[in-house]
């Protein structure tokens, strides 16, 4: 591979997206291939300190500093570390990317999803995920799956999180070539064999 | 005042802005007029934190991120303190905002104008100054000014400088009822007077 894959990993938490990312991790990298596992927000140094400011900022945060400083994150975890690693013919997987911030700032949170869209381009500057795979599982299921975190969930709202999930199915209708849709409501190996069977067709047709 | 005013001052380091909101602050608070003095970027603590990422960075900073950071400073800036100054009738008078950006980011670093045009109108969502004071001053003059800081007006280099002043002018003429030009060669008496009759006059119409 000359250019690298850049695969992106979506879908609600409790919808098993980190686990089926380090098995395809493990996976590609039994296979030979170089592999490299990230994540957003806050995944570089500049990120954990945006981080900081949301958490320990003296003033509320006002709804556009937010967005922009998510923005800011993206712009340079994109620009040096995904490019790079691209460039190098690595394959990237992100756990989490553009497609999160349409479906919960966007769908979830009500915000202008055109301008979220927008946004993402320009921060993103040219660089597209190759693939992008969306764990969809009923709202239901990923609650009952989180747990311990059940609260944190329960806080938010089901309603937002059917908002969320709804918002992650029109992405894909959207752009049905680049996002791969994948029953998350099945067990662990049924998913990742559906996982992989996608993941080696884009491999094969590079 | 019901409503307040929003009054910008921009011009080149040297062109003597800063000195001329000081006394226009002096003067409007002697007439009984509500003022608020406030700058662009890092007045807040949010700001602040953000010149702290952008100057301890582990990483070098990607130019959108950059970007974006200052846009996050920006609509926090906007929305927390210069919205709630006028919506209680006060005069705010900013030390630089939106048109910085376009002149020194855009003509002076050559990024794309209408994208960051189209970003401050994202960021300030909806909050235009009602005058903008232009000091205009030749770059050689401001140069002189600048003394002991020269190095770093030198260090970007005159063709930079000479950039930015083209800008601003060219904002001049695509908004001559908000961006009022100002010969700023002149004495800081001839200037002062200038601006007090630009913003009596604005006062007036109020």
């Amino acid at each position: 591979m000359e250019k690298g894959l850049f695969i992106t990993f979506e879908g609600a938490d409790g919808s098993g997206k980190t686990t089926q990312l380090n098995m395809v991790k493990d996976f590609l990298i039994e296979k030979g291939f170089d592999v490299v596992v990230t994540r957003e927000p806050g995944s570089l140094d500049i990120g954990k300190k945006i981080r900081e400011i949301l958490l320990h900022a003296k003033e509320i945060v006002a709804d556009r500093c937010e967005m922009f400083l998510f923005l800011a994150d993206r712009a340079q975890h994109v620009e040096t570390y995904i490019k790079p690693a691209l460039k190098q013919g690595k394959i990237v997987l992100c756990d989490r990317h553009t497609d999160s911030t349409i479906a919960y700032q966007g769908y979830g949170r009500n915000q202008d999803i055109e301008l979220l869209k927008n946004l993402n381009k320009i921060a993103v500057n040219g660089i597209e995920p190759d693939l992008t795979l969306l764990y969809d599982v009923s709202t239901e299921i990923a609650q009952l799956r989180v747990g311990s975190e059940k609260d944190r969930m329960e806080s938010a709202g089901m309603e937002f999180h059917k908002k969320v999930r709804n918002g992650y199915l029109e992405l894909q209708k959207e752009n049905p070539k680049r996002i791969k849709l994948i029953n998350a409501n099945n067990s662990i190996e049924t998913v990742f064999e559906d996982t992989k069977n996608i993941i080696m067709n884009l491999i094969q047709e590079k």
